[in-house]
C-alpha cells in the first residue's frame, strides 16, 4: 500500500507529462488516456492549476449540456535563466518553458576573477535581465549554467578546471540557488552547447556528436536522444586524446601530443603567428581565411585532418548519424569540415559512415544559453520536480 | 479521447511493469499505487492472468473478512532461448524470464556454412534443448541471437560481416521467427556479451565498457544502464581504430594500423609464432603464459599497452566507471590488464580516472548466452510486447 502524504499529490507529476505536449484535454480525456478514476484526475488537475503550470484552455465541443473545460500546459507562465560563462565573456538569456528567448545579455567577464565575484555578477545581471523581460523574480523556476571546464555531474561542482583559478569544487548550485531561490543545474559548456544545438537544430536526430573547436576542444554526446555524461560527467573530453604523430607537441595539461595542442583554434593561431601572421587569437585565423589567405586556409584544413584522426575513432566507438562542428574554428567555412571528412571517411568502417553527415553548427552564439535553458526546463518539468513544487 | 480496441487491454503492459519486481500485490495495492480505478485494475489483472505472466500468489493478511488475493509476476512460467554463434562454435541456453539457466548446449559449428544451414541447425538444436529443459514449444516466448559480425540494429540483419560469407543482409529474425513462432532479436556478439556481463556481474554500474579481446577486438558500451548501439547498431567497433605507431601493419579490413591487427589474441599468436613458438591460436598464447613463458607474457603485456592507447581515448570520450576485459586473451591473467592500466592511467585526465576500475570479465563463456537471453526477455516483457500478447 502506498501511503499518501498529506498536502502532496503523488501522480500529478506523471499526469503533467501528458499535458507537456500542449494539447488541451478535458478531465474526461485524461481519465480515458490514463485509466485513472475521475476523482483522481480532478484532484491532480486542481493541484496543477494551483501551481500555474496548467491553465484552463477553453471549452471542448459538446453534444449537449454545459461543455466541459479543457486544460493545457502554459509554457509562458514561468521562465528559466540560461547562463553561458566563458573564459572572458558571458551570455545570459531568459526563456519561457518552451525555450522561447525573451531577453538576452552579453558582457565581458573574467572567469579568473573567481566564483565569489563572478557569481555575484551573474545574480545581479540575471535579476536585471528578468526585469527587462518583464517578469517577476517569482516567475523564475530554474537556472542552467555552463562553465568552461570539467563539472562533476552529481554535485554540479567544477573539478580541477584548468582555466578557472579558484573554482575547484566551488558549490555553484548552492551559491546561486540561495540567491535565485530556484534550482540551479550546472554542466560544462560543451555539453550545454550540444544540448542547445540538438534541441534547436536537430531534434529528430537520436545519435549526434557535437564538437567544439575553440580555444580548447571538447565534445558533447547525444545518444538515443539524451546527453550522455558518463560516470563523473566527464564524457566527451576529446581535447586530450593522443593524436597519432604528434608525440612531440607539449600540451597545457602536462601530457604530450594532445589533440587540443595541435588542432584547437588557439593552436592554429599560434602556429600561423610563428610564421609571421597577425593571429593572436583563433578568431584572427577565421578573419585571414575569409580574406583568402592561403596559408591560413591550409592550416585550418590540416587542423581538420588532425581532428578527423580522433573523430574517426569516435565514429567507430559511438556510431553517430550526425557530427556537428561548432566553436570559432568552425566559422572558417568548409576548410575545417573538409579536412575532417577526408580522414573520417578513410578511417572508419562502411556500416558506421554510410549514413554519416558531418556539418557545421547552426545555433552559433546561442547554442550554450539555449542548452542551459533546456537543461533547466528538463529538470523543472520532470515528474519529481513538478510534484515537489506542488507539495511545497 | 482514446478509443479502446475490442479484445485488447491498453495499460495492462504498463501495470505489468510494476509487477516485474516479483512482489505480490492485491488489486487494492495496485489501485493505490497507480491511482487507477479498481474496475480498471481488475480488467488488467484478468488479462495478465490469462496471459500466464502473472499468477495468484496467495492471500494478503487481513484485518477481518475474506483476505484479498495477491498477484505476482511468475518468471518461471515462460522461457527464452539465448543463442551465441561464433566463427567455429555455438552455445545455446534456455532460461526462464528471470535469466535462470535451465539447460545449455555447446557444439562445433562453422558460421561460414551460411545462414540456411546454420539457422536450420539452430532451430533443431534449440527445440531439442527446450525439450531437455522440460518445456513445451508453446512456453518459448522469445529468442536472442548473437552473431560474430556487424548487425544493423533496426532490422537485425548482418551488415557486410567479414568472417560470415553468405550472411550479408540475411533476414535472421524472419527466418528464425517463422520456425520458432516467437520474436527473434539479433545483435553482434560483443554487445550481447556486454549485456550478459553487465546484468550478471555489475548490475549496479551505470557506465561500463566491455572489451572483447579475441580473434577480433570489439566493445559493448553500457551508458546510464543501457546498451548504447549508435545509429546503425555499429557502436563499440574498436577493432579498426588506428593505433598510433602501427601505421605499417596491414589489417584484414584493408586499412593499415588497426588495433585488431596488433593487439588481438590472433595477432599476438601470429607474432609469437613468427619467433618459433607453437601458437596457431590465441588460446595457445594463454597456455604459454600460464606455463610461465616469458616471451608470451611480454607479448600479452605489450598487447595490453596497445589496447590501453585506444582505451585511453575511450575513457576520455565515454567516462566509464568500469572497464571489463573479456575474450580469450583476458584469460592470460593480470598481464593484459596491467598493460592496459599502465597506458590508460598515464593518458587520461584525472576526473575520468579517479574512480575508474579496469578488471577481467566474470561471466566467462556464459556472457553471450546470458546477454542474448536478457535481450529477448527485455523485449518480451516490454509494455508494448506484453499488450501485443494480450491482444493476440
Amino acid at each position: 500500500m502506498v501511503e499518501v502524504t498529506k498536502g502532496r499529490t503523488p501522480g500529478a507529476g506523471a499526469l503533467f507529462q501528458l499535458l507537456r505536449d500542449g494539447r488541451p484535454r478535458t478531465r474526461a480525456d485524461l481519465a480515458a488516456e490514463t485509466g485513472q478514476a475521475r476523482s483522481t484526475i480532478a484532484g491532480r488537475i486542481d493541484a496543477l492549476l494551483a501551481s500555474g503550470l496548467v491553465t484552463p484552455a477553453g471549452e471542448a465541443s459538446s453534444t449537449g449540456g454545459r461543455p466541459p473545460t479543457t486544460f493545457a500546459f502554459d509554457p509562458a507562465v514561468r521562465v528559466v535563466l540560461g547562463v553561458d560563462l566563458g573564459a572572458t565573456h558571458a551570455r545570459l538569456a531568459v526563456t519561457d518553458l518552451a525555450s522561447r528567448v525573451l531577453a538576452t545579455l552579453d558582457a565581458p567577464l573574467a572567469i579568473a576573477d573567481g566564483p565569489a565575484a563572478v557569481l555575484d555578477w551573474v545574480v545581479d545581471a540575471g535579476l536585471k535581465l528578468l526585469g527587462e523581460a518583464g517578469r517577476a523574480h517569482d516567475d523564475l523556476v530554474g537556472v542552467g549554467v555552463g562553465l568552461p571546464g570539467p563539472v562533476e555531474h552529481g554535485t554540479g561542482h567544477p573539478n580541477n578546471p584548468p582555466i578557472m583559478p579558484g573554482w575547484d569544487d566551488a558549490d555553484v548550485p548552492g551559491l546561486l540557488g540561495a540567491r535565485f531561490g530556484a534550482p540551479v543545474l550546472v554542466d560544462n559548456d560543451v555539453n550545454i552547447m550540444a544540448l542547445g544545438e540538438h534541441r534547436a537544430a536537430w531534434p529528430e536526430v537520436a545519435d549526434l556528436l557535437f564538437v567544439k573547436v575553440g580555444t580548447g576542444i571538447g565534445a558533447g554526446i547525444i545518444a538515443d536522444g539524451l546527453l550522455m555524461r558518463g560516470a563523473q560527467g566527464a564524457a566527451g573530453d576529446l581535447g586530450h586524446v593522443a593524436l597519432p604523430g604528434a608525440e612531440d607537441v607539449p600540451c597545457r595539461c602536462g601530457n604530450l601530443g594532445c589533440l587540443e595542442a595541435v588542432a584547437s583554434a588557439q593552436a592554429v593561431a599560434d602556429r600561423l603567428r610563428a610564421t609571421g601572421a597577425a593571429t593572436p587569437r583563433g578568431a584572427d585565423v577565421v578573419e585571414l581565411v575569409r580574406a583568402g589567405d592561403l596559408a591560413a586556409a591550409q592550416a585550418v584544413r590540416q587542423a581538420g585532418r588532425d581532428l578527423g584522426a580522433v573523430l574517426a575513432a569516435c565514429v567507430s566507438l559511438l556510431n553517430p548519424s550526425t557530427i556537428v562542428i561548432g566553436g570559432v574554428l568552425a566559422e572558417a567555412g568548409e576548410h575545417l569540415v573538409a579536412g575532417i571528412r577526408e580522414v573520417v571517411y578513410r578511417r572508419s568502417l562502411p556500416l558506421a559512415t554510410q549514413h554519416l553527415r558531418i556539418v557545421t553548427a547552426r545555433t552559433g552564439a546561442d547554442a550554450a544559453v539555449l542548452g542551459a535553458s533546456a537543461m533547466a526546463i528538463d529538470h523543472v518539468l520532470s515528474p519529481a520536480a513538478v510534484e515537489a513544487r506542488l507539495g511545497a
